[in-house]
């Protein structure tokens, strides 16, 4: 498609970029990525921040520049794309089933260093198949179910059959734990979700207990994410925090209360443009489902106190103004924060960089839509 | 991403293809094209189907060669990429607005037979002054709201103002009137979306009669989608109609009651793999929401009627079975109906097709992505 102007160009002003597009205020970004690594430094834990948040590789080198780890992804092919990248040391922090998955994923552990997690023995098996059959390696953490009911062995003695199966089948390692909770990290208050990770902590520590009777040893403990990441680094059982959309600050964590330990800002917005003023508090704007999403929340406008959003469709973000006086005039290009960065990210190929209210460069999501 | 295989290849079983993938079952695909043309000529109508829905070329060119008029488009750089392959004849159902956009669309004016939706003067000016620019043409359609509260003028006399500026502006040509209620589209009775048609069509008869009174002939009087598609043809009032999402009949759409006079079937599928089962009653499987959405409900098992979709995070549909004898067992493939199609279809790069267990063909979704 040729024909089809570029969204941005480096240099451009903040208003003369075509909408709907992804927009990341490099400043704010940057201070989130420092914000993040001091925390971590300060509890002597590594970062390895989660890549699906994202999907973007100049991202994670960003990352990684400032003292992170490596990073987390969640499938297969994302992990491909970001390799392909140059990144070297990669987490997939999610279960790989299936032929065609675990072939790739063996092919890859040939050309960066892997880890991913297991939760059932016979999918061990069939991990341990196709790097035989690729004659590379990797290194296999167990997943627990720390109560998000998703993935992972409910019972330590669970876990420790599988690490003892890891240990026992070739070209696998056994290299730790893996211990997240989606939904601590939306937990609303400061103090419920330190005394969710309280929980959490004892909940790792009897799995842990039961491995280490069974001469088994968690070089790795890994989970964690933006809500959660300042008590779990200081928790003393996580050697590493995945934190990924930290970097963003999206709508449903910017809702959350923050203690003085960590503090974010909100580096990422959708632009749109108004399309339509059909009445006098209505504005009508050019941002719908496919360039964010409204499961954790409508994208609100942040820099227009007396609107507020009403619906999003699939093309359409509807604003109802307080007071005529309010609403934005047609024509006029405005921001909102997503309410969740992870699958707005996926809707958007590109995301233009801002610093100083202009275009500094536009970084391909090149992992957009990499989910098998 | 040379490295990474491609999800299905013709000829291949459906129970190879890599997963998350999305199927299109070509077989209740063409009875679905089928049914919906032959309403449209029962009531001589002309069907104009919505590329929003699908996004995919190769869609609209079935459509097209059963005896459709042309396309809708809600965006420019969606139209951009339908004209690329072939299609000539193309309305814009949305308001467009911004120098870019409008550059773009008097550029296209000039590639193939456009109609675009306007609902204020100032807009219809600077759409005027941009076919000036390019020395193209094309034809408007003023839009009218018809209670969605969403685009359009509110009352006659605004749209004969702008029917009049249309009249008088150098390079547009009035065309007639645009009355669509996706509001309408989703109500679950039948018998509700009868009255609400009617409702709508006298409403649309007000509009049309002020536009009379003042010498002005809507040649067109668009509108219409797939859970009114019955109704507005036989209104006598509509000269076509938009459907879009009957080629797929989604879970939202397959939740509502239908009569006799459109039979749908369901044929667009997510296919995933169960992933993780780590309790007795629970399956995890890899569709999550970065390859179908839950705005419209939870995509649904359709081939296990004793398992219930329970949630969908970024990537991971958690389902629950009745008991452990219907839980799907660990790597086995299922299918799920997506609750909204539109936005589904706007996460996948490919739509593979399907006829008798069988891949047919992988059609690329070229506008996916395309939203400015």
């Amino acid at each position: 498609m040729s024909a089809i102007p570029p969204a941005a160009r480096p240099g451009m002003a903040l208003a003369e970029i075509d909408t709907p597009s992804l927009i990341l205020d490099l400043s704010a970004f940057e201070d989130n990525l420092r914000a993040m690594q001091a925390l971590a430094e300060r509890h002597d834990v590594a970062l390895r921040p989660h890549a699906k948040a994202h999907r973007c590789p100049e991202i994670s080198q960003r990352q990684i520049a400032l003292g992170a780890q490596g990073i987390c992804c969640q499938k297969v092919t994302e992990a491909a794309v970001f390799i392909d990248a140059g990144i070297t040391d990669i987490h997939i922090s999610n279960e790989i089933v299936g032929t065609a998955k675990l072939d790739l994923l063996a092919r890859l552990a040939g050309q960066a260093s892997l880890t991913v997690c297991v939760d059932n023995l016979s999918a061990l098996q069939d991990l341990s198949d196709a790097l035989v059959r690729q004659e590379t390696t990797l290194g296999v953490v167990v997943e627990i179910d720390l109560g998000q009911k998703r993935c992972g062995v409910q019972k330590p003695a669970e876990a420790v059959a599988l690490a003892q199966a890891a240990e026992a089948a070739p070209n696998v390692t056994f290299r730790g734990i893996q211990a997240y909770h989606g939904g601590i990290q939306h937990k609303r208050s400061l103090e419920q979700r330190r005394q969710s990770c309280e929980a959490a902590a004892r909940r790792v520590g009897r799995f842990m207990a039961a491995l280490d009777k069974a001469g088994l040893t968690c070089e790795v403990v890994t989970g964690g994410g933006t809500g959660t990441a300042a008590f779990d680094a200081a928790s003393g059982v996580y050697t590493e925090i995945q934190p990924g959309s930290y970097a963003f600050m999206d709508g449903d964590y910017g809702s959350l209360e923050w203690g003085e330990s960590l503090v974010l800002r909100h580096s990422l917005f959708v632009q749109g443009t108004v399309m339509s003023t059909p009445t006098p508090n209505r504005a009508v704007v050019d941002i719908g489902l496919k360039s964010t999403t409204a499961e954790s929340g409508l994208p609100r406008p942040i820099d227009l106190p007396d609107v507020r959003s009403v619906a999003l469709h699939d093309e359409h973000l509807m604003l109802e103004a307080q007071t005529s006086q309010h609403r934005p005039a047609l024509g006029s290009v405005l921001r909102v924060v997503p309410g969740h960065c992870d699958p707005t990210f996926n809707l958007h190929d590109e995301l233009v960089t801002v610093r100083q209210g202009k275009v500094e460069a536009l970084w391909p999501i090149r992992a957009r839509g990499y989910s098998r």
